[in-house]
């Protein structure tokens, strides 16, 4: 079937992207927003627009029904739920289905496995894609431990089943360590959250996140879209990704890929998909979870493939086989994404939601801009603090990296604080510019510390 | 030698293109202004700005001896003349050379042998270069006439020497027709122009503007880049540009470009450079000009190429040999650009300077605008018209218009009237979709005719 009308069940950027690979398609638009939204560029871009519900995102972009009450009533063929909000909510998936609108992205079946840790992570172990060494499951007794450890080797990490966060976390260097934390650990655990169980790990360091965006369609075909780098992380935020990953080889390239291909196949997944691996210095790399949807990120892989990926994520869904082959992609040159948020990065990225009272964003040759921005809009305090994603090509990393220092110098945004001042310090780094960092590197590096990180 | 510091010797959208190069390649800028231009863009982004002089061209970017004290003073190895102004002025290069700062372009003598017409044409016809075919010279009296016009074919064109811009033209369709003007014009001419000499041409028709981007260096190296079709023109100035042309086939390229290659080498060029043909019906063509500066419209071809044309105009003006072979260039994609100007083409482009309240350029996958424009620009009526070059690419010819529509409907300039309008109704014309179109196409297919063209 051909898709003539999509409901867009997003704001923002993502909104704004989806609207745009429509509009080229000829298909209608209907957008969504939140009264906190009336004046957003979504709403001014898309055919139609309607308000549905106050600006807490549970009463509104979270609200399926009044989302599938606009869908219906404007006869939309599908619905494209961009990232966030109910892009991963298998129960929404499942709603469209019954309503007779489709889903753009994976069955509801393939959304759960990958949203339950422990189904994806026994799915994966079963079709060969490589997971942490652990445990399987919670450790039972203190030999059981030990046996363990010995099996995975030290260090080995003791994490309370019911934490998160990072919270009820331990590492045990050797063995003597293992059996003097391993009972300490449970009765934290069950203090902490009521439940004592923990289990182990390996623990593992100067890890990569290096993840592969893969693409699969309705009649069994998928590939892979090669990988990204998303490494450069603060509290588990991505600020900057790049593709591909400046310290892969191609035979550890294709490797990863078909690990991720097998993972897709094993869930029956149809759409975009992006699985996370942690990649460690010894080349090997190790399964963190599948995001079942289009990522913030996906820029960059469409600017070295010259694949649309909104586009094609549209196409499988109206049931059309993939339009290209595993043989038909290649990596073309470099790309680089900086995320400006309206954040204070010289003051520890305090949020500085606010009027945006000049925007002018860069242009020119290999620069490409997604935003919901423009001169005279409010950021607003309630949702994410994305103010644009300035992505570059460039034919080598370090063209694409002087390109985004010239762009980021030439972005104009007066009137709230930005994160541009933390890109243009993490691009002359040294270590950065070598592609020598991996998930710590903000944590054991003061972006604020002048000796280190400079403008110039 | 490697360049440190660059004057632009320019405004508008092409000195922002060049101050953009230059910053990615760690080069530093100077920009000069008129007193009209205090408010630039250019004059922002560059690391230096000098004014040089009042709003008349003739006094600021025509002024040699402010641009020359200007960049003496600053110190800077080069100037780039951008396109206009002063970019083909052979005494202008031979100055800069004088005072030992480069003249990023060609040598006074390149510059010189394709300024002057009869000498271009000349040494295009020793170098092989098909040329419009006609008489050789100013023609003697009637037999000779009518001899030359036996030997090009009917319909033949009659021009005076000393005409232009289409004045003292006349068509003759046969040998009588030709006998029975051809003293009329003589004396048409003496009287109009005070020169008597009219010369022969064949007159051709349905013919498109193709031109083909040569890049050289300063050690006999030649490439062309392929070609962009041109044709989109209104009195002889181009509106829409694409590349490549849709009419042209893998042989016909090849051996347009080659003659581009052996037009560049007859002068020994150095640096980017445009051929100029008219391409008949029947896949002949006729060398028009060369242009030995950059044009306006390079960017179709940076997008097809994957070539910074700017940045390789500076690398082989500091004396390096070319960064590609011809075998290394390949076409990829389609891109088409229009040029967003100040003008109200709905009624009859009549100028439309003045203050831009709102702006915001598209943005996305594919789309790429060169713009010296921002929110509360003036426009000023003392220069070109151009608000911006807006650029996309597409995998193909169909989806690169599909993208440019798309761009075109967000593209935000409120204000002043702009050819917006105009690109919306060219791309939904039957004949422009199928690439069926000739120079003369706006003059015989009327814009404002809403049974023909229309904005849906």
């Amino acid at each position: 079937m051909k898709f003539n009308k999509i409901l867009i069940a997003n704001r923002g950027e993502i909104a704004v992207r989806i609207i745009r690979a429509c509009r080229e398609l000829g298909i209608e638009t209907v957008a969504v927003y939140s009264e906190a939204d009336r004046e957003s560029l979504h709403v001014r871009l898309a055919d139609e627009a309607y308000c549905i519900g106050p600006v807490a995102s549970k009463d509104s972009y979270l609200n399926l029904t009044n989302i599938m009450s606009v869908a219906t009533l404007t006869n939309c063929d599908a619905i494209h739920p961009g990232y966030g909000f109910l892009a991963e909510n298998a129960d929404f998936a499942e709603i469209c289905e019954s309503c007779g609108v489709t889903f753009i992205g994976p069955s509801p079946q393939a959304i759960s496995k990958m949203g339950d840790k422990s189904v994806a992570k026994s799915t994966m172990k079963e079709a060969d894609v490589p997971i942490i060494p652990g445990s399987d499951g919670l450790v039972e007794d203190m030999d059981d431990a030990i046996r363990v450890a010995r099996e995975i080797g030290y260090p080995v990490i003791i994490k309370a089943t019911a934490g998160g966060g990072g919270k009820g976390i331990r590492i045990a260097e050797n063995e003597e360590s293992l059996i003097s934390q391993i009972s300490t650990a449970q009765q934290e655990a069950q203090k902490a959250f009521g439940n004592a169980g923990v289990y182990l790990e390996k623990y593992l360091t100067g890890m990569k996140h290096v993840e592969i965006q893969i693409m699969a369609d309705k009649h069994g075909n998928a590939v892979h879209l090669f990988e990204r780098d998303c490494s450069i992380q603060r509290r588990r935020q991505k600020l900057l990704e790049e593709a591909p990953c400046p310290v892969l080889s191609p035979a550890l390239r294709e490797r990863m890929g078909q690990a991720a291909v097998r993972a897709a196949q094993a869930v029956n997944y149809s759409g975009a998909g992006t699985l996370e691996f942690l990649l460690g210095p010894d080349g090997n790399f190790y399964f963190m979870e599948m995001n079942t949807r289009i990522q913030v990120e996906h820029p960059v892989t469409e600017m070295i493939t010259n694949v649309d990926l909104i586009k094609e994520m549209i196409s499988v869904a109206e049931g059309n086989p993939l339009s290209f082959a595993q043989e038909d992609l290649k990596i073309n040159g470099w790309a680089i994404e900086c995320r400006i948020n309206a954040e204070d990065s010289e003051r520890g990225f305090m949020p500085s939601p606010g009027k945006i009272d000049f925007y002018l964003a860069p242009g020119g040759l290999g620069v490409r801009v997604d935003s919901g921005a423009y001169p005279g809009y409010t950021i607003s305090p309630h949702y994410d603090s994305m103010i644009a994603k300035l992505i570059v090509w460039g034919a080598t990393r370090d063209d694409a990296i002087a390109r985004m220092k010239r762009a980021l110098s030439e972005f104009a945004v007066d009137g709230i604080r930005t994160t541009i001042p933390f890109h243009m310090k993490l691009l002359n780094h040294p270590m950065f510019l070598k592609g020598n960092f991996d998930i710590k590197f903000l944590e054991e590096h003061d972006i604020n510390n002048p000796e280190e990180f400079s403008l110039e």
